[in-house]
């Protein structure tokens, strides 16, 4: 029997002197202050246990996270036709993004890169009654939490700055992509990547993915195979240009965000987040990619 | 001596029963209602000589005729600086334009590409103190023809879709390569892009890059070696992917737009306006190029 | 308990009447003579039983998915100094495959596109006495057979038209990035493709990555971690630009070859090879993928 | 009336105490050894008249600027069908030479990149008796100068080390635009590069390209149209990416090599070569970059 709370204790103290932890995501002004020194871990495991350590209760922006959140809440309501507006390829390619949706007519290579985020943003702002609550309340739902939130400040922040996001909308608008107005469309969007969320909180909601589509309290938001379907899309495609690195040095279909967190699970058996918000090089957490390697080197778990 | 006004007739007349002219314009819906029929030639020559055929003083939308006009009134603002913010060399690509932009840190690759002549547009709005009318007075006064204007209406069907020049203008203000608001760079641009001038007005606005920087009236508005470089880059960035193709047909700088206007020159002996609405495959009047081509090799006058 | 035969046999009996088959390779023209109606299924669980059914003992041109091969017998011999020379992430580029090779310096994006499995090819090349006999026998060990054999026709009908190669190989070669002579590492490459396996001999070599790294004679090749990661570049990797798709269609590491074979293994449960020759648009067997979809939706097995 | 002599002499004199005269090509070993204090102008004006001064007598290694005189070689022999397997627009980018041909099928976007004097050298070989005989009598007699020969050695050292001709030859093979044998093309191609000329034989050579065609013994090698095109596609693509900013700061149709050589010419004017060896960042020599600049500025003459 795997002790999980030795485990992620023994990675978090053996993390708590790396002086090297990256860098802190600037190009968002809110993201800036976040302390380098937070570190948290929680993992639960399929029958509801819950394992944690460190600043696992301090909720943090989850940014890029909540892409496989509204992914979620849009599939079953497109069904496979969701897979007409966007591709399931790695997009391999650390610059030039707009390049490949020019060459590839304005389909993006997956729903975890930013314009494929945009087009899930744009199908539920069509489909939602209202966007943004509806989609907080779903995110409350399968974490059966109620006090997620988003942070407008940090929505507000995006707004003002992510002028590469209005970039890459606006280019999707062109090939007809997007349907809303590209206004609507990115004010969803920020507001869907400020969600404040605790590693644990993290669990709660990604608790869907590793129990083949269903919460705790047993109710069913995916089926199977969506469940399988998504959890292919994380191994592939959620580590931005690093994707590749994460499954080959952890093995579990995950994501990332520039906040500092990072979520994976194995099928069946548990889902775990980390925090701490100093990234390496290609905008993943420096710490949490160690740790979660640690974590599946130490318990021997992983899909391969 | 050549006789210019039988040469251009004959080439005028040689093309009035050419059927297959290639495809008007309909990405800006207010250009798609023109006659496809339309053929006017006009020609000046340095002393000031004016030959002219066909519907050569009916005003049409120039386009991106514009961005050599916006980019003689920047550069003398600017001085040698104007080439930090934007290259002299050919983009070469038809495909993937912001691709270029993000693999090359915002920097556009010459003034005559959109995203140049966004920076073009962006440095005119930090300079000017009414943007919009002072270039208009600008165009009027090289041109000397005070009744040279906006047409509002394609500035406003541009405004509303115009999501590529969107996205071009988000992309440089992520690099920092726009300093003003994106709207209002955008609202400059689709302005200057919205004027309309007939063939005669335009061989005298351009005037001034065939004669030393020197308007008909004898006002200097370049010095003679700004003057031969915007020539230059008009030869080499003139014609989007087809800039080799015309100097290989044609051997002339000059400029085209989507309304089917093609200004060229050969400096210190003339300048010469084509338009003919419908464009080839790469977006260049079809018979305007030929026409030009006509008149290169039948004069003999080429600057190769 | 699943019934592994007869879920085979349905499959393949599903399928038997199947008009549209894909396309055969005939870029290598010895291959363009194979039979498109053939069609084999085989199987292997852990602790050894086989189900197969078809055309599962009929030897084939197993062509890239030799690259698992060579890869894993080059691993041991470099361990991690290995990933200095080849990286591991998705080439996510159906189109410029050199380009990517030009802007990353001569570093293959994986070691199962052609320029990476050169890469490999050359790393054996230096460390094998006789590379191609070496090699050879390395597969019949895994497998335990002794019968396997290069297609020395195949392989010479590669060297006389496989340009593309060279150019790859030259390219690699102009960035130092192969250490042997061109022609040595390409008369290596073409060898190690032009392997004739049935599917019955692939399940057995490739137990070793469904095993930890052990042979059915229990015998370790690769180390729990290396097998895990082989199988990691598998999933993300395995079949050129349709990884994504694969891995959200069946869920399983694979490899796939323009001869029409394709292996996939769930780890620690069981290993299928499937063989029809047929090609889809990306080059991957059109029945292989459907039969590999069907195995993992009737098991409900899969890494996800 | 201009004093060539004198300006020439000016411009060599105010050269000869720089010091930052870029780096010397060390990719073909044998050009490492030259002296980077060489420097040499030769110009020669339509009438005949000689202007020189430094090394202007000394051979050198012309490299890409042979790659002009086997176009026009070429030209005549295969007429505007040439432009079938070969395109006119400036190849635009730096890094990606071998993807662009990857994109647009196997043709290369002008006969002066790499990839394109391949095709030109295929077609010689296909077309010429002894190709490399006959070539070299060409070049030579165009210059009027039997004492032209190639360097075996600088041949025999691209032989060796070319591995990115290699690369682009056999790219072009397998798009079928290379018809001989690869091994047979590079061979030509190899020696082509390899012509030791001087100053004074290059301006001899070139003087067709300024005189509509004919050498100055007065036999026309070129008609006047073809001419026209052989500049045109110089100056928009004889420098590599640096086409824009040679036209921009000298308005010139020219050729560089990396031998330090650049021939540069104003049509019915003068031709005019220097030679020195440091090259800039771009591949074009430095100091003559700079003499041609100062040339066009002292002399107020250029295409533009």
């Amino acid at each position: 029997m795997i002790d999980f709370q030795k485990i992620i204790q023994d990675i978090h103290a053996s993390m708590s002197n790396i002086e090297v932890r990256g860098k802190i995501a600037s190009y968002i002004p809110e993201l800036a202050f976040i302390d380098k020194k937070k570190l948290g871990i929680h993992l639960i495991d399929q029958e509801g246990n819950n394992y944690f350590t460190g600043d696992s209760k301090e909720a943090f922006s989850i940014q890029s996270i909540s892409k496989v959140l509204s992914l979620a809440m849009a599939f079953p309501i497109m069904g496979d036709n969701l897979w007409k507006r966007v591709d399931v390829e790695p997009s391999g390619d650390p610059f030039n993004h707009l390049s490949l949706l020019e060459l590839e007519n304005g389909i993006p290579r997956n729903p975890l890169i930013n314009a494929g985020a945009l087009v899930i943003a744009d199908i539920l702002v069509s489909n939602l009654e209202n966007p943004k609550e509806d989609f907080l309340n779903y995110v409350r739902n399968i974490a059966n939490d109620q006090t997620i939130n988003f942070d407008k400040k940090i929505a507000y922040s995006e707004k003002e700055t992510g002028f590469k996001n209005y970039a890459a909308a606006n280019l999707l608008k062109s090939y007809g992509n997007i349907k809303n107005k590209v206004d609507d469309v990115l004010d969803f969007y920020f507001h869907q990547c400020s969600l404040q969320m605790s590693c644990k909180q993290l669990v709660n909601a990604f608790y869907i993915f590793m129990n083949k589509g269903m919460c705790q309290l047993n109710k069913s938001y995916l089926t199977v195979k969506q469940t399988k379907r998504i959890n292919a899309i994380m191994l592939t495609c959620g580590f931005y240009d690093e994707a590749g690195e994460f499954a080959f040095e952890v093995g579990l279909p995950g994501k990332s965000g520039v906040g500092g967190g990072i979520v994976a699970l194995l099928p069946n058996k548990f889902c775990v987040t980390t925090w701490s918000p100093g990234l390496n090089q290609k905008g993943n957490s420096k710490l949490g990619m160690l740790a979660l390697e640690q974590l599946t080197t130490k318990t021997g778990l992983s899909i391969f």
